[in-house]
């Protein structure tokens, strides 16, 4: 048997991108993509991606370059999954809701050549693009003002100097060869994708994952989520997370309709459900928490009237919103996933004998994550210092790690980064979990440092780092404070340097607040603020934060909030 | 990005080795195989499976050995799909009607070390080991006797000498450890499955597929598919044909239940679908043909109550018995692969456009092969000669050539014939086929297949649709007879339907000459028509069309008929 090798009939690389010219053949006339009152079919959809893929060639943009787009989700952001990728180049979500620091550093420290930049998320890039060096080479801008081409060219012209815009994301379609012979990676292993983490040490990661994990990702959700043919799917996921769970290429290959929305509240979620009779939708608990707890009007979270899933990951669902949001008629799958595996990677596949336990007993068995995904090859909790797999008893921690077709290459330019993560066989996850006896994961604290608030990871290292900067703070700590409505929210714990001078008064809450909020994303914004003589220490001087974390915890919900429940 | 590079924990190899495991935990108390009054849980497979494997490596079985197996669908066959690629070896099925010369050689082909074999086809293997040279080296011998201890401890101590079976499946099962750690593939391209190419060539050929390959095929066919989870699946497809198209290692995947059954006929089938509430099944055109023609009692052939899927492929079906198998309340799905990619890796994807056409115009759409299914690259249909393209105008002949994961490593021991079908990128399927102008591909014929009348290449496939149009035949069979004047002229060998009702008279070589006239081109109307009883097939289903030939052979020319055209 030795001589038979693999030959390029049967190793032609993996990759998703050819699911869109499937998908032109199949369901060219049926809906790809609806954006208030536009559709576009998979012939348009598969044509305009070609458009802008030959474009973006004719603009000397191909192998290895990396492109980045900073927009919600629009049709725009959906045809960008597909149009970078295929003129060779890499694609680089960015999340429109970081601070012009970050997404400066992010650009240079991807070496963007391109960006995409949502009209909203204009100023923001502007800025950024100020803070880099005078020296560096600027990227290219092209501006996505939906199909306003008015508002569009009246933006362009308005812009000056050395940061203007190239042109608009529609021009880029128009002038654009709809029999451009799209660029096929040359080897499976070709990066494809580069996200950063909000992570857990204050420096984001560029994670890249190559044509062959995204392929597997994409497959492996479809089967996963046993997702039928022409679904009808509400993106409450934004595409800059994670590439929206590989759902941009999944809809291609089972030739769903895409609902794009540019942001959403329960009102204009259940609005899009009954007039697109939405199936399929994906978010973090907190999408969940908006459904059921109707944030928007009362009359907006009714009973559907036909089942809709949704596909929960990115934090653990408290049991109770999943108990509500099932008895609305969601039919909630949860996952686990993170952006080193390009989606979800670990479920609670569900098992038919629990649908005869009580809804709440239900709901805490659907809590846990659950097991590896039809593409991963192994899911295990170890301890971190032997790598030996923890008891099966669902109490003993240990790290999640995982190997398989999902995980990603790497760390962009952070080998170290890299080393420490991808070791022995596995992907370390820096997540805290147990093994239960049934064979089902759960997990029991993110590493240590990450506080997830309304989907979004965000380091207390990095909040720190502000909060330090404050002329009174002494010290400080940031740990999670539990929330109905966000999950977590950013809880600081501070003290105050000792000789203040005497007549001046301490700094309010609110003072410290509105100090951050100056200096940060708005998410990450401590929402409390705790005032100590002294954080509670190691004899070696580390702030022992897992008190404070207890603490917090004991506080329990802000007030105000619960009685909106 | 060059720094980025696979590393094991991205990189561990794909196999579908690993969804039993996977099942054994989601489904661990459901139905994984139930055969007659046996029912076994996916923990019980999954044990019985790791067992079975360590049997076989304690007895020296190991990487790269050839297992074969001969046996119909029972429980054991299923098992063994995955217990003996656990073990490190490659399993090998071999069609249970082959004659014993053939068996002979390709067990010698394969340097088989150890052979499954069915109570029931024990006397086929004694006789094919009997014509094994006497210096050669007898593989092991393992008799599968259901669970039935008695009848498999008669039957080893009746056999004796060196031809001896060396013990029961069910001991190995029994003497096995359930806690094997199974041998992962070193390599995602090591070889996993042999399979012999059956019944239309004179040489069979070793296809070989490795873990890669068949882990490709069964994601690729449970998304194309849309196969959801636990599905009630009936094996009508015998397993030993191309592994029942991945389903075994899909089933796993998916949680689903196996119905394994012995053989069946109409009867068997409609009361199994009944008794188990059966939702897939698989089958060559000729189990349709079963279904709907009545062919077991008249109260069979009833309309469901619930509607079952039905994958078919392995020929093209006439629409005349797609139309009468769907009014029955069967959903055809329809698909092409051979052999050699493992499965199905084409697919006539349904249009929802196509529904509201009339019901003959809608089986017509449905009989075309159609589009390449998810984790298939390209599929093609090319001129043999210059290997370009032909005209997408549905009536230019070209040959069909695929490239993607699902495709083969090659021919074992038969690196001409492997160089011959794999070359410039694509594997040549040897079938004659057209390109429609929507993009959907569809055969005419298997290129010997062909009969070339006048100059003119025309299709038996063609031909044959017309009459299984006509109703009073059952199957039909077009091949080439030899013509002194044409070159070649088709032939048609018919069998007529038993239920036609005793009165009437059947049907005149004439009256069909007359049916095909009015219903195709001149040059393609059979000029011989010759009736059969019934017509000579392959244990999977196919018409023996060499055999017909050889028969249109000597049949001579028709000299008479020269002077009538």
């Amino acid at each position: 048997m030795e001589e038979m090798k693999p030959s390029p009939p049967n190793s032609s690389p993996l990759t998703p991108l050819g699911f869109l010219e499937r998908a032109a053949t199949v369901y060219g006339d049926c809906p790809s993509v609806i954006y208030n009152d536009t559709t576009y079919t998979w012939s348009q959809t598969h044509s305009r991606c070609l458009r802008v893929a030959s474009s973006l060639a004719s603009a000397g943009i191909g192998r290895g370059h990396v492109v980045s787009v900073v927009a919600p989700n629009v049709p725009a952001m959906y045809e960008l999954h597909f149009a970078v990728p295929m003129c060779g180049a890499v694609l680089n979500n960015i999340n429109t809701r970081l601070d012009a620091r970050t997404v400066s550093f992010l650009l240079r420290h991807g070496d963007s050549k391109l960006i995409f930049v949502d009209a909203q998320s204009r100023a923001l890039v502007l800025e950024a693009l100020s803070l880099f060096p005078l020296s560096s080479d600027r990227p290219l801008l092209v501006l996505i003002a939906d199909d306003d081409a008015a508002l569009g060219n009246q933006l362009i012209s308005s812009s000056s100097g050395n940061v203007g815009f190239w042109c608009t994301y529609e021009s880029l379609v128009e002038r654009g060869n709809p029999d451009f012979q799209w660029i096929r990676p040359a080897s499976e292993w070709d990066p494809m994708i580069l996200n950063y983490t909000s992570g857990t040490t204050s420096a984001p990661k560029g994670v890249v994952h190559c044509h062959r994990g995204i392929f597997s990702i994409t497959v492996n959700t479809l089967v996963d989520w046993a997702v039928p043919k022409q679904p009808v799917y509400l993106w409450t996921l934004p595409m800059f997370h994670a590439n929206g769970w590989s759902f941009p290429w999944g809809l291609a290959a089972v030739g769903g309709t895409s609902i794009c929305l540019r942001k959403f509240d329960a009102a204009a979620i259940y609005h899009l459900i009954r007039r697109h009779s939405v199936t399929h939708m994906c978010g973090a608990p907190v999408v969940l928490n908006m459904l059921s707890s109707g944030a928007g009007s009362s009359s907006d979270a009714e009973p559907l009237k036909h089942p809709v899933k949704i596909l929960t990951a990115g934090a653990p669902p408290p049991a109770a919103v999943l108990f509500w949001t099932e008895s609305l008629g969601f039919e909630v799958s949860h996952g686990y996933g993170l952006t080193e595996t390009g989606g979800v990677v670990v479920s609670c596949a569900w098992q038919p004998q629990w649908n005869r336990l009580p809804a709440r007993e239900r709901a805490g068995l659907k809590a846990r994550q659950g097991v590896r995904t039809v593409a991963m090859t192994e899911a295990e909790v170890v301890d971190p210092e032997s790598g030996a797999p923890v008891r099966r008893d669902g109490s003993t921690l240990g790290e999640i790690v995982l190997r398989g077709g999902c995980v990603m290459l790497g760390y962009l330019k952070d080998p170290e980064g890299t080393a420490k993560c991808l070791r022995g066989g596995w992907f370390y996850t820096g997540d805290v979990g147990v093994m239960h006896p049934d064979g089902y994961l759960e997990i029991k604290d993110r590493s240590k440092d990450v506080i997830i608030s309304g989907g979004e990871n965000l380091s207390s290292v990095e909040v720190e780092s502000v909060l330090y900067g404050h002329p009174e703070v002494n010290e400080a700590a940031v740990v999670a404070r539990p929330d109905e409505f966000w999950g977590e929210t950013p809880c600081a714990f501070v003290s105050l340097k000792a000789n203040r001078g005497g007549q001046q008064a301490p700094p309010t809450e609110k003072e410290i607040v509105e100090y951050c909020r100056s200096r940060m994303p708005h998410y990450m914004v401590p929402k409390t603020v705790v005032f100590k003589e002294e954080l509670p220490k190691t004899s070696t001087g580390k702030i022992q934060k897992y008190l404070l974390r207890e603490f917090a915890k004991q506080m329990g919900p802000p007030s105000s909030r619960i009685s909106r429940m």
